[in-house]
């Protein structure tokens, strides 16, 4: 843990502090990914059989999970297990649902009615990592907004394990929410599958959902092919961001940066507190409870570059939090509402001593796809305005074309578009 | 033109008839980009200088607009088209207000408020093409939503003349949105200025706007960076698809095709009808206005691509156009509003004989910045929303976590993250 005085640092220190870790050279990466692009665009379901055996191990004849296989697999999810993700998917579902979007009419003149019609994208690509820790939460993230949306295709892509078989709490999250279709495909041979089609799996018109590199790597290829799929965000490592008072509790403010620090040894841990005292009392908790966890090991890497800042003010801890822009900001102060006016760069906003990052990660109702690595600045979360597209509505009368007409004129003139003129005058003729 | 019977088409033969045209070899427009970028980020302004004087022409000290300049400038500008752009922007703004998304607040559980706040995306950045016919409604289109949105700095580059000027309609459009910083920048120079920033250009956290196939790769390049800015949309070639039926009148039907194909020679040039008769009325019409035109050229190079479509039925040709998934979408059809619920997948529609798409291009209210090249699948048109990002908040009381607690332990012990229950768990103590 790295800590620091704020007002110590000179610009190029303080730029320093904020900075994300490059990801490095990713040239090989890339490389190893065009391949199975080229691979599974050329030979679709041979080469998505030779890639699973290559990369997961896993002999497959087919790779969509069967009504039978789910029904089975589901069967061996604890009881506790499944009622969890029932109770998180309830209250997904009413976040969710209050924030979507309607569509809406306006007459901009007499004649003239403009609107927007909301429109699900038809077939979306959720990718669902496993492996060590599969992520049975993202299923739910994933795919209650996607149901909400009214997909007509929702494919969902999660990789398997050496003896053939899906993670069965994934399969059950993704049967809890409504999605039908899974595939038990992986990495960046997933991603292909579903941004050119194959003989099994859909074309897909958007891609979802967290991965290794080689699965973020791929998505970033989907999104640069003219005519490819649209993808939720871009990909970087996780990151808190705990802006503390005096009168935080240590012992919570330890126990959010450790579960931060838990993702990877390249999760970002940033503290900011105008109490000294709170960062003495800090770090020591942190010492104490990090021997305690299973994760030891991860926690103790990205805890290296965790940054323990002491500030002036807490105006200059909301400053430096909106120029970084972090994916998870906690709000340990006493009057947390207080400051909500002060956040303009985040994902997602924690407020007070009992809202840890893990609520948002599994169960509050939000959505925990997030944008990483500074994207808050311009990017949203996930939610079911990321499964829809807006399409605005002209309806125009004689009358109405009659009075904007001449505007549209005008200004096709200035920028010397003559066929865009004439298609309002030669419909003028008609009128007048 | 190429008439075409689709039920004589087989399936590859139908998908041939909606493929768009490749962008071709961009490895060269790339690495011209590339070398762009690395300039201006190495060289600043000064590299901006050296790039403006080798591809406009001009010799600029310094980029940004004046305000006597600017005051100069638009006192050039015929008062028609002044007013014209302000008549525009009056309905733009009632568009665009009119689908403003707002803040929410919902209780997931007792002690559990989840809600959403909305912020203006700060620093965005805004291309308006110039040259041969500068793109005035693109300022605004651009400018409108952007300063609804309340970013708080709005940059706008827009290319110099060989005199060092910019052009006055595009400073009008500018001034009358309340765009304040305007820079004399085109090009990959311009799109590399936002992206990183120099001494006398800010860096954006989203960059706007479209641009020839040089602005277009520095976006996509942009848009590459890790921690780099967004972007609006991927672009392509504009595009119009009509949907008539027997009643249209092939004038109008025809100055669309027309107005649509003036744009350049790749512009995408769609008819689907159910009437035979309109097919010939329609291209016997667009012989004879076509020759009356301007820019008859560029028109009559993309006709030459330019398909009408004799289908069965109007179901049929929704069902196409959906696959397609147009920029914009005229119904030339006698009952419009009823076809509605079959648009699943368009930029923007035009409904009926009167609306014409320099309606929308201009002065209508809704945006003119559509997706292209069937991301009209995924994508919306430029709206508020575009300059504006959503972040989630959850405010937890100790009722609220006792809750609701549980829930997250459960489902971060299935994925083996202890120290995410534990950051629930430490703080259930101090509840119980
Ligand atoms: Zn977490
Ligand atoms: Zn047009």
């Amino acid at each position: 843990m790295k800590r620091i005085e704020w007002n110590r640092l000179d610009a190029d220190a303080r730029r320093a502090c904020l900075a994300r870790p490059g990801a490095g050279d990713q040239s090989e990466v890339e490389a190893a990914v065009k391949r199975v692009f080229e691979q599974v665009r050329a030979d679709g379901d041979t080469a998505l059989r030779a890639l699973t055996r290559r990369f997961d191990g896993a002999e497959l004849a087919a790779f969509e999970v069967t009504p039978a296989e789910m029904a089975a697999a589901i069967a061996t999810v604890p009881a506790s297990l499944r009622a969890a993700l029932a109770e998180a998917r309830e209250r997904l579902l009413a976040w969710h649902r209050a924030g979507m979007a309607s569509e809406f009419e306006v007459d901009t003149a007499p004649g003239v009615r403009c609107g927007r019609l909301l429109r699900a994208i038809p077939r979306v690509g959720l990718y669902v990592p496993a492996g060590s820790a599969p992520l049975v939460s993202t299923a739910l993230m994933l795919g209650v907004p996607a149901v909400l949306a009214g997909c007509d295709e929702i494919v969902l892509c999660t990789p398997p394990r050496a003896d053939g078989s899906a993670d069965p709490a994934v399969l059950a999250a993704a049967e809890l929410c409504g999605v039908r279709r899974v595939f038990k495909l992986g990495g960046a041979q997933a991603i292909a599958a579903m941004a050119f089609g194959t003989e099994s799996v859909p074309r897909c018109d958007k891609l979802f959902g967290p991965g290794n590199r080689y699965v973020t790597a791929a998505k970033q290829l989907a999104a640069m092919m003219a005519g490819g799929p649209a993808i939720d965000m871009p990909a970087g490592p996780s990151e808190v961001l705990v802006i503390a008072d005096a009168g935080a509790p240590p012992v919570h403010v330890a126990a959010d940066l450790l579960s931060q620090a838990e993702h990877g040894p390249d999760s970002q841990v940033v503290l900011l507190t105008d109490s000294a005292a709170l960062v003495d009392a800090v770090e020591a908790e942190v010492r104490r409870q990090v021997a305690e966890l299973p994760r030891e090991a991860i926690a103790t890497r990205a805890l290296e570059f965790a940054r323990l800042v002491k500030v002036d003010s807490l105006d200059e801890a909301f400053a430096i939090s909106n120029e970084y822009a972090p994916e998870h900001l906690i709000l340990a102060l006493r009057e947390p509402r207080a400051w909500l006016g002060q956040v303009s760069c985040a994902g997602s906003v924690f407020l007070g001593d009992f809202a840890p990052e893990g609520l948002g990660d599994y169960c509050s109702g939000t959505n925990h796809v997030l944008p990483t690595n500074g994207a808050a600045r311009a990017w949203s979360g996930v939610s079911v305005a990321s499964f829809q597209k807006s399409i605005s509505v002209q309806e125009v009368s004689r009358a109405g074309l009659a009075a904007i007409g001449p505007c549209a004129v005008e200004i096709a003139r200035a920028e010397g578009l003559e066929a865009h003129a004439q298609s309002v005058l030669r419909r003028l003729e008609n009128v007048r």
